[in-house]
């Protein structure tokens, strides 16, 4: 995101994005109890009386470039109250591997993928289970990637019925929506 | 959809969508409980043991042209199993006619919010309720709105989140999904 | 704007558009009187024999993001004699708020919508007033948003009439012909 | 437009675009002031006693194929209660014929300017004005015409401000925006 | 392919495609030794002294609409001296049903995979096998679909290595390639 | 252009475009006839004999961001023989100011007409004169301007005959056929 | 192009084009000397005292229905007084073929060069001669050849400079050009 | 490529793309045996007990600005147990050039052709001999080169049949493919 700081403040809670660790040495002087995920590069608090986590979001992403946008998506849901069981080394490229996550998937709730490149992984994933699936395209790739419009195209395209779409690396808006069908 | 025949064969019900009626006709002769809705030009046949709709699907959408997708998604979501209420009266155009159906939107445990032009209506309507939006851009409007894109964009830069996107005039899918989600 | 400077030589004022605060530093050793207005990143020079300013322009803005464009916006207007109200507080994610200024948006004779993102700002404003509404979309967003080419085809696709548009992050545009509808 | 009918009902005032002369002669045995202008394909029917018309709206196009938006610009207007002043004989091609129009220019109030291909014909306009120009792009082209986005685009980038743009081919837009702006 | 006929003349044969039913009547007076394969809408004359035909072609497709450009891959393939196997009833949304061949992809010398919509097909099948894998895109789909290019886009992006692309519904190009590569 | 450097050797002329000044510092000292011209940022060595230049090549642009592709054509011309006429104080914002120059413009041979933003300037001159003209869109403006494309649009879709357009940017193209045509 | 009639009207000669021959005998019936051009599907009534015609422009092209438009571009040239050479039996798949028309090409003044698909024809030609060549891209081609979009973009980054572009289709323009060049 | 590290890891080989010369210097004292292709900015470590390398891969470029990704690509397929031939002194702009090393290129068992601006390479070179063309658009050039669509357009519409296509500045790819066509 280019906007540079996105938050929700829910009862206790915020979320800062896009945060450099310089910052946040920064802001932890000032606020202790602040937490910083580095691969989503973001600051989170949470002081909400903690409830027991709603189950039931699972994250896959296949490609190690894909991370900090599944991460994003994953601390915005966790901070919403929900736990989230994260499984990064699936993708389309490996069919098998994802097969072997299969009883996984199958028990989620909702399932969030998260894909550069040909953007393919929502497609396997939804003919293979019977929940929400929440499609993520990231900038991932190059060429007539087109900074994530190929992903998009192809998840918007999924021929497996089952899939929506967020805005290209908008991990932030998946994690949002995760939480709002579980709740 | 340019493709003829879209099927879900569930359990013991049948969606056929862009059928004409005489097509129709022709059915109904062999199939007596076909049933035909002439706004999504759908052939449906239901023959589950009808267990209680589940409820919590709303379907909203603007202007007159938008009401074929919204009926493709509504018909589609009745056949899995769910009961859908239907506000076709309302548009960004008159945001006053919105704000009087707040109460039914905020009852919702799902909005599906059909429309096309600049595709608004989900932005809207997603920062009045806490539960998912999906949001289906159609077709409708004219030179720049380049049958849909304007609104499918639209619709994936939205400022309110919450909201996710099918392709464009998938009313299928967006039906499809919402009893995903309810179930 | 990437033309550095822009410049309108009217009677006794000038604008100059996209400037540093240490160019400005060094304009007014040379030129006391020029002042510098930090969001829009502005030098103005006004040196006109000040008839009263016209009123009637109401500019309004979502985000925060949003206001350097409609600060350009707003000084071109001051600089061409006229007087503008800021509304930099209302965004349709929360619709209640922009209805708490319909009064002032009702008083206004022309209405200057600056938004990025999914740009139905100025669609929602155009369905509750009679005058003409200006529409400036922003390059402010991510993704999909295609720095304000989304913005820019939502207000172009605007399903209330009475809406035109100029270029993204064109304020000085939007400004000059606001004055011009005014006088 | 796409959309069959666009209908303003104001006080007693009904447009019906994109109308064949078939239909209108239904239409009339029906309603008998019920007036047709075959240029726009429109039908209108005023009711309204007749208030004097506000004057100032002069409509410029250059070439034949642009007469049905401009018409569809001007009966829009005359039916909110403005005079409209057509001058289609002008064009970018032959400067000098639109500099012999150049008083009446100068005495508008507001000037629409419709032009297809390069869609140069609002950014010669403006430079020798000093009123609103309202620019209406048609599909009026071929090849990299795109349907009017090279118009549309020209518009949008005029090196003279004081333009701003409406949707390709939407002259109902543009003349409701021009009776706003007399209002 | 919007050029009435394609030929290739080597040896003793002909292909013509896009050809109807009735002229292919026409055509079998004057040569009865013509043939009309109506999936492809295509005639091929074939009078090469048969030499044994090359194996090692596999032509894969997911949706019955995909396949007439896959039997015109076939036929081109087949006129210039190849063995074809067909398997049209594979698709990323059942991927179990894809493996169910994976012996039959993996004795294959060149594959050529037929996909619109997502056009995933390609990347899922080059990551099971060690062969060159031949991406054909089909205009099947809608909205974002744009005619194939969101297949076309999927395929160019494969996260997978091994696959090489030709144009939309070029099923003549991917089966003159794979004949290259076999010879 | 993003090639570092374009050179044509003719005979025995060389011309480097893109070079910085310091570059140049550093060539000079081992090429003490080598010339820079700072707008075109490029370095040219003319060594031929002298046949007198050819004249009837007129260059014309609008906009001061423009001079530096305008500059690219006429030093390419230059090396290849013809003698330039500059005009780079013309634009259809202010037609009046191109019509003073009407009677050179009527004697050139040929015209290479330079404009960014919407590229209006080919089409307006080439109603006025009988000669060739080379259009040349520059990537001067932003937003909806796209790096030039507006402008390259514009060019193409000329409404008056006897233009051809280069690539954006594209000085040393024009010059180069200005050159050809001259010759 | 989708306009109907384009007309050059000098001295005495007119051109219309895209005129079906039913029209065309009207047109004879009143107008004794028309004549009529099938493949340009154009009318031409040519009443000048002729004048001996210039010599040099050779228009080449290489697909059998790029002939349309480059017989559009030959008869516009030859109404304006210039003798056309045709050379239709080349391209770039063949380049010995091209090759052998060599000197024709050679003795040429000014070259059109009409090409659909990928458009490299100009590329080729202008390699090998040292006159203008004036690329025309045609709409001939499917899939990613975007009606004629990928021949522009080809030409337009022709890597052999000399070369300039119009519009997609656009014979007309082509030879109007030449002939400028000529005179 | 901007994904950092490419790898293959075969039997005892590994290609790292995309490395600057500073960090070769780190990873060779810890792998003494590793290579450093500066052309190609990639690294290689090639332990396989070298069996003869398969001959016939032949790699053409036309311009300087090509040869890194020709480079990535001969790398690759030398790492694959091929033989790699280059022809990096080839382009359309020069047909003659080309057809000296005729004899080369009918030799070879496929073709890699790397082209950036129009991309005309692999259409020509097709045209010439029998085996399979692997088209690689290189994002050189500018403004309507649009970073490689161009090239990339030109060579999916071959007019000559044999091409198959890889993203753009996929070097790696197109070194693969051929390296699974020769096996």
């Amino acid at each position: 995101m280019t906007i540079a700081q996105q938050m929700i403040k829910r009862s206790d809670s915020v979320l800062v994005t896009k945060v450099s660790s310089e910052i946040f040495e920064t802001v932890r002087q000032r606020i202790p109890d602040a937490c910083y995920n580095p691969a989503a590069r973001a600051i989170t608090i949470d002081r909400s009386q903690s409830a027991p986590r709603k189950r039931g979001i699972v994250i896959i992403s296949g490609g190690t470039a894909d991370i900090p946008v599944a991460e994003e998506a994953a601390i915005t849901a966790e901070l919403m109250g929900c736990k989230v069981q994260r499984l990064y080394d699936v993708g389309v490229a490996g069919v098998h591997r994802l097969l072997d996550h299969l009883p996984r998937l199958q028990r989620a709730r909702v399932i969030i993928a998260v894909a550069g490149m040909e953007g393919a992984l929502p497609s396997v994933v939804s003919g293979l289970v019977s929940v929400p699936v929440i499609a993520v395209p990231t900038s991932v790739g190059y060429g007539t990637g087109f900074n994530g419009l190929a992903a998009l195209l192809g998840m918007l395209n999924s021929c497996t019925p089952g899939v929506s779409v967020v805005n290209i690396d908008n991990g932030f808006g998946a994690g949002y929506l995760a939480a709002r069908i579980i709740r």
